[in-house]
């Protein structure tokens, strides 16, 4: 990376300017979540069409299958893929923790067994440098964290934030000996649970270590919707002004309303891409369950307001034939137009920023997308 | 319809241009298969894109879901799906006979219940006009049939082909009666099992009926490929020469090629795209199963000579990697290089069929595509 510059503040939120070595990215960004190299029933062209400027991809998978090593002599993770704009890359931790067999935590690392075939691996801070930075070459790698379950007690949530902090250290200083020529940049991921003190502790831990970016890990893992909010409020003020934020695993649209509302740039979910596979479609009149006998011939498209391929040419009463067949197309089609939808959203997000009227716009839309509508 | 135009003869093999509703379809061509109103993991601006002129899509599917009064209440089966080049249907019977439980089957029709939740339905020749011209509104309309399984003996066969003369001739009553001021066709299909004597009579019965079409049917249901290549090569003199001959269910390239070269002008079949979702490709080469280790690291693309946006994008290796992992955008990618690869080979014989090189063609592009390979 390159550099990151904030070109308005209305209030506690900010727009941006993130570039980095495959592109610009406009801030406040979401990144669809192509977990194994690929945004499941999309294709890079969907991605292009529906505005995504980064995506996000995961080093857990990516390093089971087909393996650092095969990505990088095909070129990195952009040629083997086949997408040219930026990627960012999660350092595996979360999901070593989530989905992986086996695990021996150690303060060297994780050792574990693959969830796909037991085959053993070994993530360390310095192995997730390693794999992002030489063999994938993503735009911005993600610095290994251990992120703890919730609920959990204060002295494990400071326990597991102290070692995130130690791996920060050697994961930083593993960056900067094998950065290639500044290509890629790397973020830190602050901690803490959800206890304010140690978050703030964390905050100033992983901001000394002069990581290009900061991200907010272990929201979004279970906990109550307010106890989530109540820690994005206390961590962000706690972040540097001056580099991007991001809150990790968040993607809810009223929780990215709060979140850009309080000084987040980039956050990252599943659950748009995933609720469309689930025949749930993100409308600007709230959700929409497509599955639902009121559509069998409601001949409108999910969303008349919105400009996505599958809106400008199918109808409901279509695409709920296609998902309630288990058709194929029907993944691709609802994928489509999530996609659309929160990248929209985030447009609409950027334009309100712009024009100074964030407020307005976010309490419109937040409404529109209050927890019982989507 | 509206006409079709026989534009040149080479020995039994013709080009052609056949004049529908929705468009003109040059001939030969394949038409891929949309069973239940989509084709399996392909959009419609896929088939745009590779370049399809015509689809088919299964009465069968339709008639259980959404069903026809669904169709016809969102104006017709183009509306419904979102696609404005013609369509053929077929009638209805194979499915019922492979597919439906509790079938029934009588001088009227067949009584079935559905696969999908045990509903009672009747098909008869009246009632699949019905579907067909009514309901769905589709360019060509297949004449009910019974389609003999295989083996059958002659005088199974002989029953058969006789009860589908007689529900022809009803088809084509009911057909004559319902046509909304011209705007479908109506095919008859030619039945007769594997016997030649049986062919020539079912020819000239259904020819008699004044079908705007004929279509050889009975033939790809399991038996030997000698002897489907010995009743292609026995029906098709048989077929009036000024009619679009339909030859139904086969889509292997190298019986593609031998079938254009008996005088055939219409195909469909699964095979393409089924293929490709279970990693098959067509490629110049021959046949590129995508599963295999030697494609691990393979940066080349599934066919260097192919034009389609999965080989300008992606590697033999990465589409292998989605592919073993289930992802299923690899569905997507693969579905769209074997139409567009089924397609370039309809065009390419329509290229040599008007530059007067078809056979030379046909034994160069055979050997590529000859049993071993595909």
């Amino acid at each position: 990376m390159l550099a990151f510059e904030v070109t308005a503040r209305r209030g506690a939120a900010r727009l941006g300017r993130l570039a980095l070595d495959h592109g610009v990215v406009e801030t406040p960004a979401f990144m669809p979540v192509g977990t194994a190299g690929a945004v499941k029933a999309a294709t890079w062209g969907d991605l292009e069409d529906a505005g995504a400027g980064i995506v996000l991809a995961n080093t857990y998978h990516l390093m089971l299958r087909p393996g650092g090593e095969t990505i990088r002599r095909l070129g990195g993770l952009h040629r083997f893929v086949g997408w040219d704009r930026p990627i960012l890359t999660d350092s595996g931790g979360f999901q070593v923790l989530s989905l992986a067999a086996n695990r021996k935590l150690s303060e060297v690392g994780v050792l574990f067994r693959s969830h796909l075939d037991g085959a053993s691996h070994e993530l360390t801070p310095e192995r997730a440098v390693e794999l992002q930075v030489a063999d994938f070459r993503v735009d911005v790698a993600m610095a290994l964290d251990e992120c703890p379950p919730w609920p959990a007690s204060e002295e494990e949530a400071r326990l597991s934030m102290e070692r995130t902090h130690r791996w920060a250290a050697r994961g930083r200083e593993a960056f900067l000996r094998t950065r290639p020529a500044g290509r890629s940049a790397q973020f830190g991921i602050v901690q803490g649970g959800m206890y304010p003190s140690l978050r703030a502790e964390s905050a100033a831990a992983i901001a000394a270590l002069g990581f290009e970016g900061i991200a907010c890990g272990g929201v979004s893992v279970g906990e109550p919707k307010e106890l989530m909010r109540a820690t994005v409020e206390a961590t962000a003020p706690l972040l540097p002004a001056e580099k991007p934020r991001y809150l990790m695993g968040v993607g809810r649209p009223d929780d990215l309303l709060h979140a850009v509302g309080k000084g987040f740039d980039l956050f990252d979910c599943v659950l748009p891409t995933r609720a469309a596979r689930h025949g749930l479609l993100y409308t600007s009149e709230g959700a929409l369950a497509i599955k639902q006998a009121r559509y069998r011939e409601d001949p409108a498209p999910p969303d008349p307001a919105c400009s996505c391929p599958t809106c400008r040419c199918h109808s409901r009463a279509y695409l709920r034939h296609l998902f309630l067949l288990g058709e194929p197309t029907a993944a691709i089609l609802l994928t489509r137009h999530n996609l659309q939808a929160v990248l929209d959203l985030m447009r609409a997000i950027r334009e309100a920023l712009a024009a100074d009227r964030f407020e307005e716009y976010a309490a419109r839309a937040a409404d529109r997308f209050s927890p019982g509508k989507v």
